[in-house]
């Protein structure tokens, strides 16, 4: 892929944020949001989740109409390039109708081989992660800066990010308190903004489970981008999804890995 | 106090909170940030913290000689006017030092009653939430709106935030997962900007122990002046720190009392 192409890609993933951006923010923080449930558990699903998802899905339709696309709340797309855009509308749906500001809107850009350029918006701040195709940069209040994470190697010094404290099913909860209880300090709430605080080199762990696709190829390309190691908690890739353990060290990946095992 | 009067002290609490918004983005996600540990647990004070704190104290020394000032990371100094200045440099030190965007500066002006204006600001998004004094609205990327809490009055339809998991000592953290059980959603990791999801009609309860007087003067002037009750686990006022527990409603703040009580 060539500089022109690659720069024709990330003009079309930032459109599809724009788009994102202003269905998002259309809805959020109103007292009227409605919220719907997926499921017996309590899993929001807003308007603003399918107004977003379709606003991203008509810029792709116009400008990459030869690429798949998976998103979480319509049907997939088929495409002829082998090239698959997967959208996450809002990531923290429970975060987004709590009106905190760590919610974001994900996008990424992936082959058979997983994701090659990740995105990950949040709107409300005016924040943007981006990652892949010789990217590494977020844009937001402070201008716009370099990402890269950071060289802690031990857990002891590692500050660690998950969403709930549950973490998935009781076993792995186990295995997530078996890593958090070796580290400097554990923090809770930040679903995809956690990836992002990863890749500038705020933190330096994420351990989760029980992950959509949809959930974790952009923050695979973010964090990978910036020189940190996203897999599952075997080591294998995590683009499929469940278990996700993200890294800024390869030392600090084996030794979350090593407590993580059954 | 007439309105010539409320609104020089309003001008005065920005003109603070703009003094803390240089000092604490100037460190806010830098790479060198030191910290040190105030004590056997990890509890980290930032450059910036007492940057911040010193040149909030110079504003209110300039402006208002005659009141007193009880910061977080300084001595206090006496006043004549029978009114405290109450500073929290960066609420939420963990968070800060995270490169999330949920800590903030709380100032707040009390008397021996209590808080009578309090702000949250959160200098990276450049969002400001004030309360008192006639005052309930907040400032950020949407523009201005007023603050106001929601109608909800029973825990199963709540939305609950606290900041650790653990909530104190074991028996807090105790009688907090007996609340927390009743609800709708729970939610971690926020610190003071829970309180301001609070006033403005996006969460519905926040339950917190171990807090300092700084902590929680500032968060009790917003949430009630957008409605809010603000007490201790015992419904005594609660601007002395400690357990805390501040309800959208009198229905549901009574629910969490009975669940709070030992």
């Amino acid at each position: 892929m060539d500089q022109a192409e690659t720069d024709a890609l990330w003009a079309v993933a930032e459109s599809v944020a724009e788009a994102a951006r202003r269905e998002t923010l259309k809805y959020f923080r109103s007292r009227e949001l409605r919220t719907e449930t997926k499921s017996a558990d309590f899993d929001p699903v807003t308007v603003a989740d399918r107004a977003a998802e379709d606003a991203m899905r008509r810029v792709l339709a116009e400008r990459r109409p030869q690429d798949a696309v998976l998103g979480e709340e319509r049907i997939n797309t088929s495409g002829t390039s082998g090239l698959t855009w997967v959208l996450d509308p809002i990531d923290g749906t429970r975060g987004y109708i709590s009106g905190t500001p760590t919610w974001g809107v994900l996008i990424a850009l992936s082959d058979e081989t997983g994701p090659r350029l990740g995105l990950i918006d949040q709107p409300y701040i005016g924040e943007r992660f981006m990652g892949g195709l010789g990217r590494a940069s977020v844009s937001g209040p402070l201008g716009e800066t370099r990402l890269g994470v950071r060289a802690t190697t031990v857990l002891a010094e590692a500050t660690l990010f998950t969403t709930f404290p549950e973490v998935g099913t009781e076993e792995e909860g186990a295995a997530f308190r078996r890593v958090a209880s070796n580290t400097k300090l554990t923090r809770y709430g930040c679903d995809c903004y956690a990836y992002a605080l990863l890749a500038a080199g705020q933190i330096d762990l994420v351990i989760e489970a029980g992950l959509a696709p949809y959930d974790i190829h952009a923050p695979i390309a973010v964090v990978e981008a910036a020189g940190g190691i996203v897999t599952d908690w075997t080591g294998a890739p995590a683009h499929g999804g469940g278990q996700v353990v993200a890294a800024a060290t390869s030392e600090l990946h084996a030794a979350a890995m090593a407590l993580l095992a059954p």
